[in-house]
Formats: structure tokens, sequence, C-alpha cells
């Protein structure tokens, strides 16, 4: 049987795209004797392609029914089709995006969906076998570009291809993302700079710099990842985005306070012995606080104005995220130091 | 057609746990007439399974031939099936993880595939379209794991679930993970600690502590997403994960030298007024270096090393890699300092 020579070897961003038009369609007065003879003569192009769907249209060429091939095994000869098939239609649109129609079709145990366009006219089929290797593709793009990959370019590359790419093409790839996050890591240092003063007073507020920034790049990436993930398989739309926010901004401030409570007692422990003990582990806990709050929002909105603005919401909004969720919350932080511990400068 | 009532609320762990027992077997020596008869008697448990090939087996059970009811209906009804069937057979093993099975046959164009245990025998048919809801569900699973939500409970959860999840069960979900990177933090935190003196005498140190965290936090998340991906898919195995590891710290090393001259170059241009200028701009370069090498190399080791064990690697081993690029690339970046900035000491 071998392997089929078909290869997806494009990005199909709409149904249609990987939409097969090797299938077997008639008009709903054909008797059944004549489309199982029609079946008998279809020569499919590649021997592995499996063809085992009746389609049925009106005369405009609009879907009306479908019959398995069983099923008109089944049925008397000189019958018409439209006696016998089912009317009860799962059709696909032909622009839908293809991770969410293979979400949608993922729990249907059909081997192939007919594809409509708007006037629902049969354009093909859709098989559930193309679909695997769309998904497959579509989650290991989410996921090299979540990762910071250059999105421009995962597009085009498979992902079997990344690992045996060229040297340069890999820095090509992976580097861009990196040289933003060296910006918004120095813009970061640079918040440290215009509280260097306050610094030097209380030396112990950098021990806490590392903890904040790690609660707050897992926070967003936690964040960010549920907003993409749902928005890639259908869960999150216009209708329910604002929900989903006000919740993601609520569990972030929940996280932030039983974070920031165990962060400032460790703060407190670990200082105690110093006279600002106490003023130090407010801060830590405000600045942990602070930092889960505002990495849970930029995490979820950041992608959501990304998806909105037409960019694809799984790459490129990390260093986004990373940067403003560090100079936020280290200003915070800071800040807040010069003012609890003011009497120390 | 409405959706099957099937649902895998499970996660599979192997080919044969998704495997389908609705098929039609017979053996070689059965006429195809018979053949057509034992199709049009059969009757699937759901409407919409779908039953095209007739899969033949020799008396033992074993697979020996397969034929697709298209080529049964073209065949002579009193001859055989056995001069008629396939016997080049593509068929799947039941032990096979099913991600990796379904990344082998995803660009093959077969709705269902017959799935033998280690002697051969017949044991059921695996549907694409059953498959394409697990690799949806385990590229999710594997995204979500990978921001640091609570393996064992992702496993049970429908990522739809998790955002419709009680708030209590959420933060069941997140928090583990976060509580572990908050130790991580400290224990960075600690380091600085160590070298409290030094950086008294230099408080520009500080300045450079979130790019050395955010650099080694990008570089480690893209080599834990090459391994963890290559291996999911098939690509990484025992015989080449070596050659790709001696590759990605290559790599770490490259990106490690652009990125630290660019950093080392911004610190020198930064501090330029300072008499420690060109010291400091060396720390930030060595530092960047060598965190990108460390990212690189713990990025690939540590989830190499929990698969390993036997542990899934898209979890929990985030917050180890944070941990352990942190600990190191602050240490060698304050030794440093302490060592070329001790004259001012």
């Amino acid at each position: 049987m071998g392997a089929a020579d078909r290869d997806l070897e494009f990005h199909a961003d709409r149904v249609g795209e990987v939409t097969d038009d090797e299938y077997v369609a008639v008009t709903q007065e054909t008797f059944v004797g004549h489309a199982i003879d029609e079946f008998r003569d279809f020569e499919p192009v590649s021997d592995e392609t499996t063809v085992y769907y009746l389609y049925v249209t009106d005369n405009a060429g609009r879907l009306v029914g479908v019959m398995s091939l069983r099923e008109l095994l089944n049925a008397p000869e000189d019958d018409v089709v439209e006696d016998h098939m089912v009317t009860d239609l799962f059709t696909i649109d032909a622009g839908a995006d293809p991770e969410y129609a293979a979400a949608e079709i993922a729990d249907r145990d059909f081997p192939a969906l007919p594809v409509v366009d708007r006037d629902g006219v049969l354009v093909g089929v859709l098989r559930t076998d193309d679909m695997l290797e769309v998904v497959e593709e579509e989650a290991t793009e989410d996921i090299l570009k979540s990762a910071g990959f250059s999105f421009a370019d995962v597009e085009q590359s498979r992902s079997s291809a990344i690992l045996e790419s060229s040297i340069p093409r890999i820095l090509r790839l992976r580097l861009p993302w990196l040289i933003v996050a060296l910006a918004g890591g120095l813009l970061a240092g640079g918040v440290i700079e215009v509280y260097e003063e306050t610094l030097e007073a209380v030396v112990a507020l950098a021990f806490f710099v590392p903890v904040i920034m790690d609660m707050g790049g897992n926070v967003g990436t936690q964040a960010s990842t549920i907003f993409v993930r749902g928005l890639a398989l259908g869960q999150i739309d216009d209708r329910n985005a604002m929900r989903y926010f006000a919740r993601e901004g609520f569990i972030g401030l929940l996280i932030g306070l039983i974070i920031g409570s165990i962060g400032g007692g460790a703060a407190y422990f670990w200082q105690r012995n110093e006279p600002y003990a106490l003023e130090l582990a407010m801060v830590v806990f405000v600045g942990l606080v602070s930092v889960c709050v505002v990495a849970s929002v930029v995490g979820y909105v950041i992608p959501w104005i990304m998806n909105k603005l037409g960019y694809d919401p799984a790459a490129a909004s990390d260093p986004l995220i990373t940067t403003v969720k560090d100079v936020t919350a280290l200003l915070i932080y800071f800040w807040l130091a010069a003012v609890l511990l003011q009497e120390l400068l």
C-alpha cells in the first residue's frame, strides 16, 4: 500500500486549501443502481484514496444529502437516491480555519466531510486523515512560535526541518526574538538604575529581583497559553473573551496574594536581623502581587490585541509580555521600596 | 448525522487504547460474494461508524491481507478474497505511542488502519478520525504542561475544562509549579546575597541581572521545546539524541557569543563614564555567554533525563531548568565580577 504521494507542503489557512476534489456526486433523481455504477467507474488518482460517500446535490450543485456506500448497497437498485439519502447534513465551510475545523470534527466519526461554499454548493471533501497532518503541523507551529522561533520562518519550515536545518538558518529562526528579549532585559535594568540610590541603601532589594522576574514570567506564560490555546480550539471568541479576561485577572490576583504571602514571609525570615526586615517583606509582598496581576493581564491582553490586529497570537507576543511585566513590576517594587525605606536614604 | 457519542475521556498512552473493534474480517478462503454479504449484515453500534475495509486473516487470526469495499464490488462474486486482496500491508503496533503513530500515519490516505499485536494477530482498527482527537488533546496537553500546569491534573482535564474549571481547581492546576518557581527564584536571590559585598561596591551589577535572567529563560525554552517536540514526533530517539545535544550546545555557544557581544557593548556604552566600565562590560559578556550555553544544555538535558526516568518531558522540567540556569549564570556573573572588580572592594 505504501505511503501516499500527497504532501501538505504548504501552510493551510483555510479549510478550502486542504479540500480534496476526489469524490462521487450525483443529482438527487439518480437511480441507486446508477450511483453504484458511478462508484465502480470512479478511478481515484491515488490508489490509497478511499471514497465511500455518495454526495447528492440539486441541479444548482447545492449539497442536499449524503449516502454511505454501505447504505447504497442495501437500497433497491431502481429507487432514486433521494428516497434513501441522509438529509441531516454536517458540512464544513470552505473559509473555516483548519485547526478550528479539526477541533469541531475531532469527535465525529466520519472519514470525510463535505465542504460547501457560502451558497451551500459542494466544493470538495475534507478528509479527516489530511486534517491529522494539518493539526500536527499547526500544533508544532504554535509550540515553536511560543518558544520564540521567528514566526514567518516557522511557517515555511517543517518541524523536522528545524532539527536538521543549517546553523545559519537555525540562528535566523532563533535570534530575532532573543535580540528583542535582550532589549527588554536592558530596559528592565534601566528601571533598577532609576532607583540606584535606594538599592545602594538597601542592597538586599536586589536579592528579590530574580523571584519577581521568575514569577511574572511563569504567570504570564500560563495566561498567554490559556488565551492562545483557547482561541486556536475555538473556545474563546469575541462573545466570551471579556469574561475570560476578567476571570484571568481575578485568578492572577488570587495567585499573587498566595505567592506574595509566601514570598513576603520568606523575605522577612531571611532578613529578620535587619532593621528594615518588615518594610522589605511588605515591598516583596506588594511586588509579587503586582507582578502576578500585571503578568496575568498582559499575558492575556497582548495576544488578544495581536489577534485583533491580524497577527498570529502565538508568535511575537512573549517578548512584549516579558518586557511590560518586568518594567511594571520592577517600577512598583523599587518605587514602594523608595517610599517605605526612605528613612534609610 | 449529529456528533458521535464516543468520547475519549481518558488519556491514551498506547494505540491499543484507541483501537476500535468495529470491523469486518474474514478468512482468506472466503468467497467475495459472501464477504459482501458480511458487509451488508454488519450493524455498527454507532450510525456514524464507517467500515469500508475488509480485513483478511489466516486461521490463526493473523492479518494477511486487506480489500477495500470498492475492490470487493469490482471482484467476481465466486472468487475467493485471497485472489484479490492487497498483501502489502501497513499496520500499527498495538503498543505504539498514539502521538507517534499519528505522526507516522498523518501522510497516508487511509481512514482506518489495522492494529496488530506482536504475533501479527488483528486486534482492531485504528480510525484516523479518532486519532485526530488524540493528537489535538496531546498537543494541548504538551502546551499546557510546558506552561506549568500541574501535569497529573492536565491529563484528567479536557482543555475546554481548564477555561471553565472552578477557581479552586484552576489554582490547583496552576499553583504547584509557581511555588517551585518561587523557591527557585529565592535560591537565585541567595546567590546574589553571597556576593553582597561585590554588589555594594558596584551597584551597577544589579542592572544586568534582568537581562541575564531573560536571555537564559528564552534560550532554555527554545532548547526544551526543540527536544520535547522532536521526541513527541519521533524525530529524536536514542540513536541521534547525543548528536542533537552536541548541536544544541554549539548553537547555544554561537547565540551566546552574538547576544553577549551586543549586551556587553550595550553595558560598556551605558556605563562608559564609570571607571569600571570595561570590566563590567566583560562581566556582562561572559555572563551572557555562560547563561546561553548553560540554558541550551540544561534545556535539552533535563527533559531528556525526565524522559529516560519515565516522566513526561513536557512537564515538570521547566522550573528545574529555570533554577539551574539562573543559579549557574548568576554564580558565574558575580564570581567573575568579584575577581575583575576586586580592587574596588
